[in-house]
């Protein structure tokens, strides 16, 4: 098994001028964009991988982490060629699991998400490497 | 100019443990450790790019991040192959600049912060291609 990195995604209020200030400043385009969970994800390539840009249109996660946090990073995403696998490895390591199994996604992904308790605070998505858009 | 994903630092208390975490839930190998700015600074490889640890000895920025926020993510840094021409257009754009100038960073690469005020929340670090060790 092995991961890579996939995104950064980023919470913010004001997803439209965050995808043109990243666009500006690291020529980073906007290659997807949809509704997706109460939200408009803007997905922006970074060459390698990408910013996932998450704008909330209602109360939920990333809305809830706004208003204790501030804008910024929300959490990275690994891109795994086995999730099952990935997701089996962090149980038997003791880890805590959001996503006891994997769930549908932005852009089409299988995901699931690691407890930052288990991380370093980092909170962890796993991306399903065969949907990833990375390919 | 272009960039693209260079590492995510993480800030952390315990910097061997969460570096054995990585490798063990992410096969991320440690391929370089370092005192550096009071800090031990140590990078494992993530396949497109690592993960920066960053576990401060001495009282400064990241022993400061870890009092405000706790462990976690600290900063995303990017890659550019001509620093001097990214920070010139992040000057153009209006973005505040942490350093003006690009200065010794870790692993021997040159590297110049933005300000997360004009990047959404997000510390965006810059570093210079030429000496990146993902080359």
């Amino acid at each position: 098994m092995s991961v890579s990195f996939d995104h950064l995604g980023v919470a913010t209020e004001s997803g439209a001028d965050l995808a043109e200030t990243f666009e500006t400043l690291f020529d980073a385009s906007l290659v997807h964009e949809e509704r997706f969970g109460g939200m408009t994800v803007r997905f922006l390539d970074l060459g390698r991988g990408y910013f996932e840009i998450l704008e909330p249109h209602e109360t939920g996660t990333i809305s809830q982490f706004l208003s204790r946090n501030g804008p910024g990073i929300h959490h990275v995403a690994l891109r795994t060629a086995d999730l099952d696998a990935a997701l089996n490895r962090a149980r038997d390591a003791g880890v805590e699991l959001v996503d006891e199994e994997p769930r549908p996604g932005a852009w089409g992904h299988d995901v699931a998400f690691l407890h930052p308790n288990s991380t370093g605070g980092v909170l962890v998505e796993y991306v399903d490497g065969a949907s990833a858009a990375s390919e």
